[in-house]
């Protein structure tokens, strides 16, 4: 059998999951604490949990997120899930990996709205997190640097193993029905695995949204234009990847597809010239559900207290 | 030891938290779900989970709390924790268990702002929602009344025993320090023990906010009142749980005292007429700091997905 499952994944243009190694488990654990603390946030509210929430799938399942002061985000939170997957982070690729993005929300004034001076001041200000400092890291600094670090290094953990597909990938044919089989045949013979293939089925490219057909968007997104100044790059998205779609909708940078039967039509017409018959849309559908992982699984984190020199949060000012 | 501690605890005003009896564990693991479920509030942001963190305390930590679209709310969150054991729920008293208590926020158009139709209908349209009230309830019907029972049924198991004062009550005498215990005479004598007594070391009494001086309140809440109608219930509050209250900061119905400190020093002089010295303070504190206990630990629940069928949060609207 192992022989089997072998041939089968080299075979496949998407492969299974791999477990986690080398990682800081000492890390993870303050990570865990810091991705779930709102202190990080000038409200007091608002934690990296909030948008990718880890019961639902790695987002908040809404179009656009929900910020300080209830702005209304520019953009689609992607799953956290597998993201250490991606070639880079964010929808315009604007952080090289998981410690650079996990930086960026808690400074912008439309996400959490603090400073990363004033989340230092928070966290030095608690005695439990100073000691877990010195114990991650051996010495009492304490600043931005360490506290994406921790972050990044809990996400690592957050990898989806074991979906159905996976179980199909390493050997188990009756992981799958013949239907959802069907579904991946259409997937890969109308070139969907052109940009959502490997580990993470996505996650490893940036594509333009809207290459046969232009996509008529109504969110300001401009993708990795926006990074790179280039005129070219106008609509040019990160690839998401399509593990746990089944609990990551909705879909797109702008949040515009509701439900995975409209992202499936609008993918194959826009990006490949395609109109999938309803049939032919179910099965892809069908598929992708079997893209559904083993969710994370752990204790939730009790956070240490403030102090009464810790900054409140201000979160009506 | 056993005769020693049982001694000890008939003889004292505050009690152990007992363990858990009768639950219904079915019931506990879905309420659990729905405490967690953001889509149970018009938003499909705001859960019981982001008020009453369980990561924090059971509260938010916020002076007041943040409801839909950012609203400022009237009045401090009180802890989840313990809180089967107070005489009735919220601060006025209001509703009379926990389950009356949890319709309240769902359909508050300042906190979760939903209805309770539209939260029937979410989960209704949500298979494993459906399997799983059917596994529990014995038959398919969903309503606001089985949704409430089983989150009053997850947050009666919020308890939290093993605080070292608890131990010391039990018969470890070693379990606090000489200074704790100081604090705890000094609690006992002072006459804070009138009101906060009991397991829950409060929540078995309304009491006037400001009985030898006037409480000059900046908050519009009025107390009892509000439910009675009766000018003498103005300013009557449920005694709040001291248990883990170096976790539940800020303190009193308006949250305006951010200290343990403060709220000792405000509660000495206008409940009792007694002005204590740092030193005493200090004790008190320090004695208050025992009743921490063990936080509830369990596995962060997975949701079930929505399915095209279900209502979409409308956190814009």
């Amino acid at each position: 059998m192992t022989a089997v499952a072998g041939v089968a994944m080299a075979n496949e243009p998407i492969s299974p999951i791999a477990p986690v190694k080398e990682i800081n488990l000492a890390q993870v654990e303050l990570g865990k604490k810091l991705y779930f603390d709102p202190r990080l946030s000038k409200s007091g509210f608002i934690s990296c949990n909030s948008c990718h929430n880890l019961s639902m799938g790695g987002t908040d399942n809404l179009k656009t997120s929900i910020g300080h002061n209830w702005q209304q985000g520019p953009i689609n939170a992607p799953t956290v899930l597998n993201s250490s997957m991606n070639l880079a982070q964010f929808w315009d690729g604007r952080a090289a990996d998981l410690k650079e993005q996990a930086g960026g929300p808690i400074a912008n004034p439309g996400e959490m709205a603090s400073t990363h001076t004033l989340a230092i001041d928070v966290i030095k200000s608690i005695p439990q997190y100073v000691v877990e400092f010195k114990q991650v890291f051996g010495d009492s600094e304490i600043n931005i640097d360490r506290v994406t670090e921790a972050i990044a290094e809990f996400e690592k953990t957050l990898i989806t193993p074991n979906s159905r597909f996976d179980q199909w990938l390493l050997g188990d044919k009756d992981a799958i029905t013949a239907t959802e089989l069907e579904g991946y045949q259409l997937f890969k013979t109308s070139g969907c695995v052109a940009c959502h293939n490997g580990p993470a089925v996505g996650g490893s490219s940036f594509q333009k949204m809207g290459v046969v057909e232009p996509y008529k968007a109504t969110s300001p997104a401009e993708g990795l234009a926006a990074v790179t100044g280039k005129d070219a790059d106008r609509f040019m998205f990160k690839v998401p990847t399509l593990r746990n779609v089944e609990m990551t909708y909705p879909y797109f940078h702008d949040g515009e597809a509701e439900t995975l039967t409209e992202a499936v039509d609008i993918m194959g017409r826009l990006q490949l010239g395609k109109k999938f018959t309803d049939e032919e849309n179910a099965k892809i559908v069908a598929f992708l559900k079997t893209l559904t992982g083993d969710q994370p699984s752990f204790l939730m984190p009790i956070l240490p207290p403030s102090t009464d020199s810790t900054p409140r949060p201000q979160p009506f000012d």
